[in-house]
């Protein structure tokens, strides 16, 4: 990554890195933890595969919709370790029509899961952009409190996945 | 592929598949037939791996430069058979910083490699776009003559590794 044009939130999630992939993989639990409440996910699709879709809708309080309904494209899948996907390409790899809602700016996202020792997990996501302008955008919209408060969402689920 | 959005060149190469191979992925081949003449590649770069480097800088008579020097990246590698990669990305999987140059639209190429037999290739390379509009504007560019004569181009230099 490079500092000048990407954003990082690093945390270590109080659960197992096999249960925080699952969490992470998983649409029903995706879903679940994926928008910073009280935003919520109303649609989820994850195809975890190189060149397979990754879409979510997220809607906000009093229905506002956010537009982020645009069809992302899966990269890398290393199996309870790393996951990449962009919103620069869609669904095989096909690039992506940008602009519609309030996601201006392409992203690429690389998530990545350590055993942190304990039963806990090493959490990083990187969110890459194509320069600084569009990295303080995203800055400013929120990224560390809403990565954030998702962090502790995906943390809190997958802890629930212990005794499921 | 979608043919609304999409452009797709098929041609049967006299050259056994490993060859075209080669040629198309080693750089010191690459950059004698990637460009139709008379036009000619002064840089290129490849890195054979998903996420990797494939950056080209094309220039045509009298010096004009294109501007296609804008790296992209490498989406899938499959020996032999398979190269996709992308100008939406830069290495990395970083969105990737259009508008510099001409190339004022991504693009991803599919190109596929099969044995036609009788030491023949049958050659796909698919071009997607992301709308109609940008289908259009590649195909008005001359995508059929341009990609038909780097074929045409390709072909004999992997014919010619035959007895090197």
């Amino acid at each position: 990554m490079d500092a000048r044009f990407d954003l990082v939130l690093e945390r270590t999630l109080d659960a197992p890195t096999d249960l925080v992939w699952e969490a992470y993989t998983k649409t029903e639990h995706l879903k679940q933890w994926f928008a910073p409440k009280p935003y919520r996910i109303t649609e989820c699709e994850l195809d975890l595969r190189p060149g397979g879709i990754f879409r979510i809708r997220m809607v906000g309080p009093d229905n506002f919709d956010t537009g982020h309904g645009n069809a992302g494209c899966v990269l890398e899948v290393v199996e309870g370790r790393k996951l990449t996907w962009t919103s620069a390409l869609g669904p095989g790899y096909r690039p992506a029509a940008m602009g519609e809602g309030c996601e201006s700016f392409p992203m690429t996202a690389i998530i990545t899961f350590a055993d942190a020792g304990d039963g806990k997990t090493q959490y990083r996501a990187v969110a890459l952009h194509r320069n600084a302008k569009d990295r303080d955008i995203h800055e400013q919209m929120g990224f560390q409190d809403g990565w954030g408060t998702t962090a502790t969402q995906l943390e809190q689920l997958a802890k629930g996945l212990v005794n499921a």
